[in-house]
């Protein structure tokens, strides 16, 4: 789905995120100045097409009315099949003898997305599962959050988290589900080899039909008196404990 | 230092993430809605004092321009000294085996301290030590992204940290850097007991001085073609693996 960015930062930054844009409408009255010299620049360079429209075209365009003579339109993220991530994954479990898939059930927040996406880039998973209605899904957001990690992360979206679940179990993969009301916490909990790890939403946790289908659910202790753990911090530590399972040197 | 806030919303999510207001100015011909009654509630449940003044006035308090008749001068956040620290973690280690202060070289990003302090508070840190100067401090950015657990944990600004590093090896603690160079990777060092963490700036990690003064380094393994972690979920990884080694169960 494409979306539309505003305003000359946010046009830059998204530019500088990996996000790609299909085209940029510029007011043809649009005075240049340094940033907009910059949007031109990385237009130019990422083969994007600029578009000069009437100012008054732009504020029909506008949601927020803070386009500045500027408004980009994006390519909608390239999500993936499920079997693309299956693949991925069975391919590098037989390479190194572990893969990771993440699974998101209906997390809502765009930047808790990213800011997932971005640990799991960087520990090595296979890709994110996420459900196609009621979840947050790749915006800007989840761009800048990510700090461009998504754009190389395959993500699907898919109709039915347990269709989904049961798709990976077939391929080998156990199903941990993280949970504070496990009796195991993360370092007890057995995370070698294939494993698909599943977040639950950021205030209710894991749905119930999401449950029944894990094979096993993880905790992490927590002892603080007021806090808990955001869903993406408590995300990087569950995926650099499969990490510490899993590695050799 | 106190802070201003302005603004219906940004007021009432300060409030609501438990940061101390000492005043709030209401423009004296602003119009009640759902969101100024919510604020005058608030105000009146935490004690603190509304004050009506012509909204000429606020408009020129205002940086933003953003104030809709209202803004809000916090407390200053109440730093404690980094003997009160030393003393809590202390305690801790005497009654627990073991005790974390989490000391941040120069982070500059008050969202990242925020996000930083509440997967401390989680943990169960004692505490966290900055320096005065070119350093994040405490704002409202910060209660917001640690969803108001940066009120409830300890945080020391200091002059000097080699000296406040001193200090705490003198107390019996062990010196931890995270580091990209470093050799061992989290899981190989020993984190049991007495440790204080410490996490480098956003964009060029530890300082050479800081460097010098750590006992030991450790590096998070990474495998991202694109992404490196951000510092509060390295910082994360890194509190949970001190937790792992010194949980009992």
């Amino acid at each position: 789905m494409a979306e539309y960015i505003e305003g000359k930062r946010p046009i830059l930054e998204a530019m500088r995120n990996g996000m790609t844009l299909s085209t940029i409408f510029m007011a043809d009255n649009l005075k240049q100045d340094s940033l907009v010299t910059d949007v031109l620049r990385k237009a130019k360079k990422f083969d994007v097409p600029v578009k000069k429209v009437p100012r008054k075209k732009l504020d029909e365009m506008s949601e927020r009315g803070s386009h500045q003579g500027l408004i980009a339109k994006t390519q909608g993220f390239p999500y993936v099949n499920l079997q693309e991530i299956v693949d991925a994954a069975t391919k590098k479990a037989e390479e190194t003898g572990s893969a990771l898939v993440i699974l998101l059930d209906h997390i809502t927040d765009a930047g808790n997305l990213g800011a997932i996406a971005r640990s799991a880039e960087v520990v090595g998973a296979s890709g994110i599962v996420i459900p196609n209605k009621r979840s947050a899904h790749v915006t800007a957001a989840t761009y800048k959050s990510s700090a461009g990690a998504i754009a190389s992360m395959k993500v699907a979206q898919v109709a039915n988290l347990k269709q989904a679940i049961d798709r990976l179990k077939e391929a080998g993969f156990w199903v941990a589900g993280a949970s504070e009301h496990a009796k195991d916490t993360l370092w007890k909990a057995n995370l070698k080899g294939k494993m698909v790890l599943v977040m639950g939403n950021e205030g209710e946790g894991l749905a119930r039909l999401t449950q029944e289908n894990c094979d096993f659910f993880v905790t992490l202790p927590q002892f603080g008196k007021t806090a808990s753990l955001n869903v993406a911090q408590a995300s990087t530590a569950l995926m650099y404990e499969w990490l510490r399972q899993n590695y050799d040197d």
